[in-house]
């Protein structure tokens, strides 16, 4: 077993920060230690296999992106990274744990979903992974074989009240599958947007000739968002199930959220860097076609109505919980450009996997959260929303040693002909700086990033089977 | 240098909780390891002076109790307990740091009012404490004064909307000093009562021959606190100055801090365990004088009104942040006695400084709290709000090694003549059954509580210079 | 042409009150005077056909109630009452107007749905009435159809958000329908109700053996009607279209109705005398088979709560705007017996079309509303809210001469062998008491109760073109 | 007695509107006809002293302006309208009714202040007036003399939250001078701001060179209304006293307001023209001392931040129920230039007494507010809250002749050289267009303004001893 010391270095927690080194005794971390590593008078550089110096940076809990979809099939394609690709990427970006989405559909079986997706992942991946499973079809059937979720290792599934015809659940369906949720423990993520009342504006829209990108964002209006996040919360409340809200972005969204968290719901809701950054006028209105690459839904807000601003100012309070990426990339030839003509027609999705640990650190550069919130958002939540505590989302003794080193005296420039490890044939953050940069990634105790170069293989990442939710009150 | 390894434990944090040893070296924790205490091949544990079998137990860090009244001068009496008494006491319940107010007056020097503290409490504590400053005149002279307090590690301050003539400050004082707290960084404490008000009340209630205890509930309605709370927000708002509520206990205060958190503003408020657990109708509506014990400002809230379901409610929400004692004990003989007749000559205090560790597990056997909240809301989040974080309130390598072992099989019977160790001749908890024990408390890196014994000394604590509040966002 | 003067009386408009006279002449209010009833010297006593001895009681506008549904098919069976014996029992009880709704369903033609409707009442009522339009199947044709409505006077719809199968609507029917309004004027009226999870409910509870009535109250839980209300507060917020909810009994709905309101948003609701004095414990919950009497949906609400408080808080706070009784009678023989063992079989409604007026005095009576109030709500804001006013609602001249001699002095004992004109077995409102008397009404300027007797004749009332609503902002 | 018959024109009222003759008998209406006068058979108009044609015209009930200073001492100078110029400037916009402000300050007698002001008005005002009565010290004489304020006719009082050491009263003084409202039935007007904040905030400013009128916009910040309005509404919910809060200015502050009337407490806001069409940035903030004109208190605000928008929107939301002016005019020469150099020393008013019913008309206009609620916002809702309800506010049999004929299709052009009538030597609407005009007043049935010609006489206006507000709930 390989031993590794990573000493110098400022570790940072969802609550505080102190100068500690870390000892690596083979796949996970074996102790914190005060500087300097010296213990009980012996030197412990001078025992183990290799050290790394983090003087001067940050040692953070691995990144965990619990909202990824490798090889998505969707609207007639499929998600451009597979799951070598996808997570090779999400490695080089200093995430070390993916949970992706099995899927189920009507007249499928859950099993059989999932055994798909299973091989898919299987030998593939540069990072551990989990999944969540999607449930499209609720019926008698997909019911009972959620009994069986939680002990496979899946703890989470998710059902969309968006996409009729596709992944849809109506209330019933939601209902019954919420009630399940409450009796087995599993946690409900909900896509909240309201489908059946979009579809009519989109089709509407696109017999007036409205049929650039930027009207993805003007069919998805935030009403429509609101009103579904509101419903899934009392269907929640109903049924004492607890729910998780899947890519909020709309700032009445939030406030939805906040009221149910203020009187005592468990509801939680997470975001994703593209409703931070970007905007419906800048983004998904770029002129042209261009906007395609910013097509996914929920889709990007207003600027000027406020709705990024209110992300970050959620993040800070709370209100949300998580940073994930919904990694769901397409390229724009063969894939984005099915929808010229049709905004219907483009494949929602935006691949961010390798850079949200990036995009989020620049949020602590600019002020908008603490370094501690960074770590809380990315990995420390993410690991107890989704029952990975323990193994994942800390650095302590006995977990997994999924750790970053992560340079705040680096610099990272984003764009397809720099750092770019996702197959994709665009960036959907060109141009983006970095005032910071992922410089060592240990995964389960190897070290797969450093120095710039990639040191993994694939199929270096395991399957977890994961608990139920920790972060329930 | 003394070694002490604590092992077989569950360590708890405010995120939460895995099986690991702690190291202490000397006054700090050197490192957290992996069970068993093998490292690198070395078995640790006959290498150390001590070792603490913690098998089957929580290892938390010590609790810090931000708010307490040592020897407080209060309507013509003291507070009964001395630095020396009350700090023994809050070790002997697994308190390892108490935060006590130092005070200034109208027409005294702050400083000789944080000198005169210094000396109460100089070498006659039994854990180490800090203290905030008491601004009860405002004025010029106390405004400049307040310019050294972060300096002198002194990071807070408290004003009082209540008690006018004592410490009331008016709101243009509190303007001025809100101004000062956001250019110095001092964290703004309030005692948030609408004391003009609430005096009209109680001569009202006087003169009406309603004197009983029961009837300081009635003068201080919640109405007063509400109010309060609102105002004191606002003066924040205006200021761009962060806030601190104390001894929250009115649901719609609660209420009040609530919406100015969604809005993205700090602003934080404590509650203490007499407003979890007790009531205006059983405990300060008790027969004759018997409720004497339980006059304290805010007072106890009606049970019927739902204001004890509430102020748990927003623990769990994090709507409030804290939970402090506001220690402040009075002998009912010679002391509370002095308001026979007239509640408003009632000593205002509880005791409490040696069971709120126990008190807020209770809270973790009920479920109203998990086991994580109960370290953040005792020790972690005290330290991160009052500038103590790195040194208190967290079980990591560098930190003091405050610890306390807690066994959830033991069991705490609460009385003057079981377990009780403050200056009191009542316990306003006589009666109350803890399932859990504090086993062992360790006060930088020295025990001084074990298996029913106090192993410490008079002095054995030292003051606190405390940095800025670091829980801000 | 009749002339009548209504002398010595209290006239009562929605803004305050007035000792005045009131002159009729044929069908409309020719003018109203100062008491005594000379004008420029000549005494107006001597030179009409009738005299009313007002003296001592109060002069109001005719009741308007704006829900009912005569000889309405459901489930199976036809309400009770038709429209010769519901409008007679209307007269009796000082109301003069009904709005009845006419009904399409699925694959129906609207025109054909509103002509039987007319068909129906043509000839047979005991006053005006006009009509809403059930849209039960929205369409293409149906949209199409509303478009020639107002023509037609028929300036609001009824859509349903329960009662899948019957009459429901999806979000997607609702949107269309919605933006029809907003181009038409139409006022969209909502049953507001979750009948998908609703549905799922009852299933789940009749499958439990849980078939009593008192369980139709479980299964309509009031976040199904505070969801709904919100999503169609929602879509009519995206459309902007006014909205008006009818039947509002949950507290949580009306919360949502006033925070749209206080957002400036054309939102409106009503309410009916069983929400105000009815329970789910008390009637509902009675025993054996005896709370079939009271199902109706919305259902009655638990008492315990406190919705009946807030609903009379609501009138008072004009968060809500009406008190309609949505009366639709059936029998317990023969038609709720249908649903022994099975609540869902239940046909839904109660009979209340009588007793409106003086069920809203009582409230008068005890407090709750003032005595403007109860003229605004039952009669005021009704014509107004479905374009009526100028004709109906105000003691005005030129307006239709219906108005009612309500004597406080008098006093109504509702009983099923007592005053009860509805064609029903029973009275949902056995035993109750009320503090006042409908003495007299005219309708359209014919005197067709008074004094205990009945005046008026079958095909008396004529059907009403309305306009749009005149209460919008 | 002269009797006048106003035909053809459309009486409006505050929830609807009718084509109605109006017949005046002397002082009173006698009538309310059906247009062509024609009654029983006989043409009242040959038989009346006056017919005056409305026809294309709105007939309403004369305005009533509730917050007036005339002659008021306020900052060492006198408002420079007095009882007989204001008045007669009142009347000229249509205007009838006006209640001002006795005065009380400390030391004062209230019998005193009262008696001063019954002899400032007495024989000079052109309409009718009534008085509030300020109590500026709160003692147990002013105290003790509120209680013969309703047997006076002065059914409301007003207290200051700002201007210490003028008007001002603590929040003790408040508390006990609403539970004599509560007692007595005297209704609490409140200006609601945190003067003592306040002061502090001008006197920085003022020390930092900060002394142009702009300034005292920014001074009297909107936290500091919303923040004594909440308290204002607590210290009311507390003591049950029904609260009306003047000249509200600060969306915030509605917000509040909003809050409580939703939760049914009997609280009541007006606001005035200035807040809804003036702002801080273009009328506070013009160059020089310009802004001066403008300064009063509570302060115009940022039209950015939108709180003009929501004034108008709390007018059609009901969350303000009325409009007043708070008419305190002051010339900028001798009076608003003390300011020069310090505008704290700039006296507080604006007149507007003259264009209150043509400001709000605009709105009816330009759609922000229906005809009826322009009529119930100027006039019928200041009766009835002010307790003059079934005299003033309505077209009814009985009531005072007050009556305006208002024709839209006329033209108002307002400045110091065109229509203006106050003694002022500038107007703050200077430039402000019309599209309306007054052209007719009847005074209690005599015609003082018509033809664009002046009328009446000094004193044709009484004292009204008004009784108990009639708009709680």
């Amino acid at each position: 077993m390989t031993t590794t010391l990573i000493t110098g270095g400022t570790v940072v927690t969802a609550t505080g920060r102190s100068e500690a080194d870390v000892l690596v005794d083979g796949e996970t971390i074996a102790a914190v230690l005060a500087p300097g590593s010296v213990l009980l008078g012996s030197d412990l550089r001078s025992s183990v296999d290799t050290v790394v110096d983090a003087t001067g940076k940050y040692v953070i809990p691995g990144g965990i992106d619990a909202h990824t979809h490798m090889e998505l099939p969707f609207g007639g394609t499929n998600a451009s990274d597979t799951f070598e690709t996808g997570t090779r990427a999400a490695a080089w970006g200093g995430t070390t744990t993916i949970i992706d989405f099995a899927v189920q559909r009507y007249g499928e079986r859950v099993q059989d979903g999932l055994a798909a997706w299973h091989e898919k992942a299987a030998g593939n991946c540069a990072i551990d992974y989990g999944f969540h499973q999607i449930i499209g079809g609720v019926d008698a059937d997909s019911l009972t074989a959620m009994d069986s979720l939680v002990d496979e290792g899946i703890s989470s599934f998710k059902l969309f009240m968006a996409y009729p015809g596709v992944f849809y659940s109506d209330d019933a369906q939601i209902l019954r599958a919420m009630q399940k949720a409450a009796d087995t423990g599993l946690l409900t993520m909900m896509h909240a947007e309201n489908g059946p009342a979009i579809d009519v504006l989109a089709e509407q829209l696109v017999a007036q000739g409205k049929t650039d990108p930027y009207y993805h964002g003007i069919a998805r209006a935030w009403q429509m968002e609101e009103e579904a996040t509101h419903r899934a919360i009392m269907l929640a409340h109903l049924t004492g199930a607890p729910l998780y809200v899947v890519h909020v972005s709309a700032k009445q969204a939030v406030a939805q959220l906040a009221a149910a968290r203020d009187a005592g719901q468990n509801v939680f809701g997470e975001t994703c860097p593209q409703y931070l950054y970007l905007s419906l006028e800048e983004q998904l209105g770029a002129p042209g076609f261009e906007g395609a690459k910013w097509v996914c839904s929920t889709p990007l807000r207003s600027r000027e109505e406020g709705h990024q601003h209110s992300m970050w100012q959620a993040l800070r309070t709370n209100d949300l919980q998580m940073v994930s990426t919904d990694h769901c990339p397409f390229c724009m030839k063969g894939q984005k450009d099915l929808g010229v003509g049709d905004f219907r027609k483009i494949p929602n999705g935006i691949g961010s996997v390798e850079h949200r640990m990036d995009l989020m650190y620049q949020g602590v550069v600019t002020g908008q959260i603490t370094l501690e919130r960074w770590v809380e958002l990315t990995s420390t939540t993410p690991a107890r929303m989704f029952g990975l505590h323990g193994r994942k989302g800390v650095i302590a003794p006995g977990a997994d040693a999924d750790i970053v080193v992560y340079d705040p005296a680096g610099h990272t420039s984003i764009g397809i002909d720099k750092t770019h490890h996702m197959n994709m044939d665009h960036s959907a953050w060109e141009g983006f700086e970095i005032d910071g940069h992922v410089d060592t990634v240990i995964s389960r105790g190897k070290v797969v990033v450093d120095d710039g170069a990639y040191l993994g293989s694939k199929g270096d990442g395991r399957f977890l089977k994961r608990g139920l939710s920790q972060y329930l009150v």
